[in-house]
């Protein structure tokens, strides 16, 4: 399949390249961008030699007639307003950005604080959580790719929601992201000179991928509430924990929640229940598409600690785009993303 | 005044010598270790022409008669049987390790998993929150430094604890720490490799830390129940975040609760509140004695994040160490302690 | 084909797995250590559900029976000895120590200050230079893989070192290299908070691969003479940059000097000669088995300064082994080896 | 004595308060900007309840009529013109860009690409290298304050170059800075995400700071000829290391060479020798006013290998610019500079 990519010059873009460089069934076609058109290895000096296409402006037209699947890796807020230009179009599309994962309109604008797509354009897009949404994703040609917040977040509180096991209104996610997040484009807070030897702390319960995660809990289990979500920047390029902390409403052991993770995740390759009392930390899976989940049962408060660890370019952006795109197409979902973590 | 110092080689050794060197009242007389006699210098050659002392074997008789207050340095399990043999001399004495915190001897063994001090050698040293124990600390010739974690959770939930504003088992801590926390013993979890664009998760709930700053929170509010407490390890040498969590038992407004920590730290040189809707990172306190706090009340969810940071070397050990000093001697609490942040 | 690697728990040969793990002709049959029997996840948590494998006691009448290569990851020192039980057996070997490539045993006794293994065996072994010495490679069944710092040193100077264009007594290397060069095992020096804001020389004028530098230099041309070679330890995991400073015997263009690497290099796929004026940078080839070169002359000194990068576990370890091993066995070079930098 | 910063908001600026702050005799009066004037931790919030300053315009009357001495900070290009508006006040002048440092102008205009400040202007202010040329700067009003990589590099060859020890075509230096020399604007190339794990070579034979190196190594010994001078950007914050090749032109020890290091610099309580087989790191001058030094001769090559490093901000900007200030006052000249490293 022939494999147009829109918005390279970002990180989750650049990813797409590296993986779908090497994936048996799709190729990369072209690659698209606002900006000039000039050879993608002046952008990224990294792909010299390996990827000769040039930047090419956006046609719907010769896209559509010249590809099998699109993949937008661009910003939130542009990418909605694109993805219409395609949306009658014989083609695949997968989409990278939080435009078309809200179905409550109002909540896009609540949170994002920018023009929302319609509803019943974003109702035509599958939510793109690759383990708990397979079905929808398997039968559908549209694709609305999860943050990467959420992808950590929601694969590691499904088990314990689905199986109504916590206090509706307890849930705290403290989420860590690698600067990677943030994107390319420079800014005072991105600098090399502040985030190193930094920590930092921002979007404190403001952050929009809260009503991603609460939409999907709802979905889920109709009597959670709202979450406690705080975001953090770690001064790694690539990574995201997230530390979930919720109360049992039962007296549970560990080895049962234990157990009950590793039986609903038991068919899925790309998430790895740890072995009691052992924890995932992101650089595990750095360049893999792996979700890492560890589990602890306070006793001595009754509270469940679920600590989850994805690549957040890899399962958190382009490498669940390639697994969506696998399912939506039939191949097996794990096709040219066996890669392993790169360490150290 | 003269000063020993003992467990020069560790981290919190040579931070006490860094401040120490420029403090207007204390000396350094001597640096001790267990190890062999050498320079100073050869464990830390940034200390080359500039302290010129030989590390020397422990003498209590000697340190005594030569010296008015030693620093401890040294480790836990080992500090408090050193420390025994200066308790009837006639000089000051400042504990930095874990071995003088808890009152309760089974809370030490239980947590620390070694054989504890007595408790009434424990109850004759002073713990040295700086901020909230200040009057026992001026009148004592004894102090036991908080630990790292500690310092930052408790300046961070003292003033909703004394007023009483959250419920009692509501609080969870998210504690993060720069890599020096973990000593200066070579072990694979603190190589460069391995903490290199990494992010770890250790200690769910097993902190050692964890008595201590419960039984700080009862002395504050009888109340007050079980914390959850996860650690975390940053790619960084220094610093420490405690992200807490903790549910209002009464509507209040972000202004109001900022007002009281305002209001309540209005006479703390060392700890700055910032200003509502921001918050600190750790960079910002990088070798200073601050401790720095935002706060943020969720109304979608009735809860309270707070966020404090300090450095861990200085405020989490040696800083308030001798801000400690400083109060048992009758200095002004601030003497030798005012450099400010190395930024960036 | 069947490989086994021996060494598995250091660096090098993780990276072996990595990379063999996506080869589509050769599998890995067993891994082994002389240290205790573990699954190989238990010493490498990011290998949990990949790699099931136990480590395996060294067994060679075992190996060399049930595979069809070897891959020798040991340390300098060790591995000379045990790749001496497999030389009379039935099997390939690749060993990435130093102990099989200084022809002159002396110069290994003199540099590496241990027992040389016998100068019979280190000829019976190809220097797996891969690019300079692929015929013999191709028709060998043993390779002695080159350092890290050779390789990215070699790779740099090959062309104006055979075409006699620089004075030589003249060559200077700067090298710079990450601290997983340093091995897994901790140290003070390899500690994350030492090494961290920090940037280190060593060895100066002392490296054990100054005459393996040399050796190779002297067999292009007799009249290379000794180098000045200084090492730097970088705050990363990974990456080699080798700074190279050669003076030209004549006037001689950027131009045609940049002509004459482009194709000297026309049929290496590995080797990258950047675009005059532009430099690697060691990110741009972290994670890949590409050696990127840049060149500048500097009219106002007759100076030529060589800028060589690798990825020190890859094109420096695993990667340059893996190419040999394609090579030796009549496979396309780049097979298993296509995949992208890994970046940011 | 009263101070006034102008170009606070860059990091030479801010690491001007952090040392001014704790002076002795120097106190910050006022900080300006041409930007918003906002409260100086607006822009860094590590110095909140701190530096109660607001950043104010630039008016030269006003600061010469409030202020004994003014510092610049400011970008070169913007720094030779402003200068000259203070040049006929009675104020103490000491300026930290490249703008004063060259004599000859078309020097300035080849490596700067900007117009020059005119010969005359230049000639009035005495160049700060403080260790070598301390009576000008004793007996002058007008400093102009040398280059990062100048600094590092002339402590470092000094002794030889004066001593006439070296062959004059025969220096090469391989310098590699902390990437907060390129200052505070964002950019691409500064970005967190870009320079992590990263280290990149820049301006090959084209930095600004060669004409400036070579003029003072001329004026200490009129043979020396073009050196050959390589930039590179290290993953760090602070720090810069020069390493300096050069060609003895006779046969020295080691031990020779140390001597008269040790001797030269048995006076300049900032420039610490190392011991002979010893080298400094940058993190053990890390915060600090010091240039540490070590050496080494290759008997084989009868080469000189330099290792000079230097805190960029410090001994390579705020720090010696302080240290000249002190000097041209008559002060001691470690008066308020007498902090040590922050390590680690």
């Amino acid at each position: 399949m022939k494999a147009a990519i829109i918005g390279t010059t970002g990180y989750g873009g650049v990813e797409l390249i590296r993986i779908l460089h090497s994936h048996p069934l799709f190729t990369i076609k072209s690659v698209h961008t606002t900006r000039e058109e000039v050879p993608v290895w002046n952008e990224y000096p990294h792909l010299i030699n390996i990827i000769e296409n040039k930047l090419e402006q956006i046609n719907p037209e010769k896209i559509a007639k010249e590809c099998d699947i699109v993949f937008f890796a661009t910003p939130t807020g542009v990418s909605g307003k694109l993805v219409q230009e395609f949306i009658d179009k014989e083609i695949q599309l997968v989409d990278l950005s939080g435009d078309l994962r809200l179905r409550n309109t109002e909540d896009y604008q609540k949170w994002y604080k920018k023009e929302p797509v319609s509803a019943e354009v974003v109702k035509s897009f599958a939510y793109g959580l690759s383990e708990w949404n397979k079905e929808n994703i398997a039968s559908s040609k549209k694709i609305s790719n999860p943050g990467c917040y959420p992808t950590a977040t929601l694969l590691g509180l499904a088990p314990v929601v689905k199986e109504n096991l916590i206090i509706p209104n307890s849930i705290i996610i403290d989420a860590k992201s690698g600067i990677s997040g943030a994107g390319r484009s420079p800014s005072r807070a991105n600098m090399f000179a502040e985030m190193s030897g930094n920590f930092k702390i921002y979007k404190v319960n403001e952050h929009q991928h809260i009503p991603e995660i609460e939409q999907q809990l709802v979905d889920w289990n109709a009597e959670m509430k709202a979450i406690t979500f705080s975001t953090h920047l770690l001064p790694t390029s690539r990574g995201i924990m997230a530390t979930i902390y919720a109360t049992l409403n039962k007296s549970i052991t560990s080895e049962h929640i234990h157990d009950l993770y590793m039986e609903m995740y038991k068919n899925s390759p790309f998430v790895r229940v740890r072995p009691l009392h052992t924890y995932p930390s992101i650089k595990e899976v750095t360049g893999s598409n792996f979700c890492d989940i560890g589990i602890n049962v306070d006793e001595r408060t009754g509270r469940l600690t679920i600590v989850s660890v994805i690549d957040n370019l890899v399962k958190g952006a382009a490498g669940q785009a390639i697994q969506n795109a696998n399912i939506m197409n039939g191949y097996e979902e794990t096709m040219g993303l066996q890669f392993l973590p790169l360490y150290p």
